[in-house]
């Protein structure tokens, strides 16, 4: 790979338009409902013609959920109530459509697409949409060694600025990350702690679900690798390969890679999350061009949410990963720029605006 | 009007079916994702079945608003921001298809009707199925006088009971009462206030967004009508014959017969979360067949679902009424339900399950 220069990525990052989000902020008070009455519904829509650069905004119709798949060495450290294989299992389940983001894709109107980064199974035949961009089978253990090397790290960035490029071309007009991969929770903790200078302790969740013995081996982990990723915080590519994976480089890529296309993101739990926190670094323009989907109940997406000051769409206390969250904020998204689009103003109505002053 | 007798209506409506809530759970555990992964979406999946009787859920092909339109006198006295012939042209406006309802319906897939029950204004050359039902123009300002005669909130109350009954008929499988009224939040302030014990100024809300002035004269209002509602709330018709309106007459009668016919309802803001006080008093199985869709900023709203221990879905601080709240719920409740359907098991997926002991 050759050398990235972040900072050259950064200064393309343009802000979203302003002049389209005070055109929506006045269409908004000529619709026919009391102000502010449609709450966050309103901001929403605003936002939307921010990063549309239009007002009335466009409908969202290519939303598209990229699932960064990858298994994590950590897995091995006992992490996990799911055994590493799962990773590979849940992968041809999302190619084959049952799981539970294939499911909300198809009933909320997106589609999927899961990206094979560093899954630690040979899953050569599956499509080549899954494969082409493999970064290495599994990362190593961040509680005791680097995830990836520097080189590697580039290389998985660089596949997430191809894997935005990609979806940005086929004219995706919103982009979804998902996860998949048994053990990413752990790294995503630890660059969350790194980011927030949140305890190790408080940032440390309990993933799939597992017991109190296993949480403490898992914050032993996360307490190891922040140790060795704590010099490391301001240089996002060596922070991400001694204790992040290929995952959740090629994921901060993609988020970085979105903003410099114009083109608004959904983040979705923990994982992006911790992706959004290092991305954040590298450009901090970025994140006007995000929405935060959902609060996860891991705590260490409070802690993330609460650092880039976003303030997820909606909460229904899931903890799946692979862009669910996301998804269930996404009709609320559409309603927002439906009713900007296609309400009737007061004039158009003939309906008489608030009777101010008299009140009666 | 023949009197109704609402022991008898209470009496025929049954449980919703424990066996295909039962079946829903234990399909819940087989899906590929952590047991309790889905949050919110699992319970929801879960009370979809248990009022289809069914399980796998069937998807919610049908889902109707019926908009429960009237004027109050009350609003005479100066409680809200709008003049009062805004009710009769925002139901021109529900009819042309402008109002924020009606963009929430199209996009999110529902179908709205919007009834005349007691718009102060002559609506004769709007549709049959919205004038069909006038019970009278506007009904008595209950800061000083009955809404209406007894008589009339029985016929008004049987018009919800016959609206109910043609929805179904028609094929409805969720059903969501949605309101316009200027003046309708004191009326349902008040019947909050009765039926909770809350203090008038702890459940009188700024309405469509009134100034402080206003909302004195509006918790005056409450006041005076709790004063010479109180007797009454153990008697539905007559309290809401003094302190209610035609409106909401009909729509209590309209949550009390969906029950009946084993029909869900998705409850929307305050307006409907009096009613669903009202009805959980006359039937209080009816509670079974309903969720609330969202928690609106009025606080009279919030002392309601409190009373009725019902958990909104979502809160995006709306406070617009029309049905527009609960629309927001209907993507979670069919994501849910579809979720249930259409995921794949462990077993199915060739996923392996958790690794219960081990945790690695």
């Amino acid at each position: 790979m050759n050398e990235l220069d972040l900072d050259a990525m950064a200064a393309q990052i343009s802000a979203v338009d302003e002049a389209s989000r005070e055109a929506a902020a006045e269409r908004q008070s000529r619709l026919t409902k009391p102000a502010g009455a449609l709450g966050r519904l309103e901001e929403l829509s605003i936002w939307l013609c921010g990063v549309q650069g239009v007002c009335p905004p466009r409908p969202l119709d290519r939303v598209r959920v990229v699932i960064f798949a990858g298994d994590h060495g950590v897995a091995r450290a006992g992490v996990s109530a799911y055994p590493p294989e799962v990773t590979a299992q849940m992968v041809r389940n999302f190619v084959a459509g049952g799981a539970a983001v294939n499911v909300l894709a198809r009933t909320l109107g997106a589609s999927v697409r899961v990206v094979d980064i560093c899954v630690d199974s040979d899953l050569s035949d599956l499509p080549v949409d899954v494969t082409e961009h493999k970064v290495r089978r599994g990362s190593g253990n961040i509680a005791v060694e680097p995830a990836m090397t520097l080189a590697e790290a580039t290389q998985a960035f660089s596949v997430g600025v191809a894997l935005a490029d990609e979806e940005v071309d086929s004219g995706a007009d919103l982009l979804i990350p998902g996860d998949m991969g048994i053990g990413n929770t752990t790294a995503a903790a630890t660059l969350v702690a790194l980011l927030t200078g949140a305890e190790v302790a408080t940032v440390v969740g309990r993933g799939t679900g597992i017991d109190d013995a296993t949480w403490m081996v898992k914050c032993a982990a996360v307490r190891d690798a922040a140790r060795r990723g704590r010099p490391l915080v301001s240089e996002p590519l060596a922070l991400l390969a001694e204790v992040g994976g290929p995952d959740l480089a090629a994921m901060t890529g993609f988020l970085v890679q979105a903003a410099v296309r114009r083109t608004p993101v959904l983040l979705d739990g923990v994982i992006s999350g911790a992706c959004a926190l290092i991305a954040h670094r590298i450009a901090h323009q970025a994140r006007g061009w995000w929405i935060a989907g959902h609060r996860s109940t891991e705590p260490a997406h409070r802690a993330a949410l609460d650092r880039l000051q976003l303030e997820p769409v909606v909460d229904f206390g899931l903890r799946l990963g692979e862009g669910t969250g996301a998804l269930l904020a996404l009709p609320v998204l559409r309603a927002a720029g439906a009713t900007l689009a296609e309400m009737a103003t007061f004039d158009e109505a003939g309906v008489s605006d608030r009777d101010d002053g008299a009140g009666s």
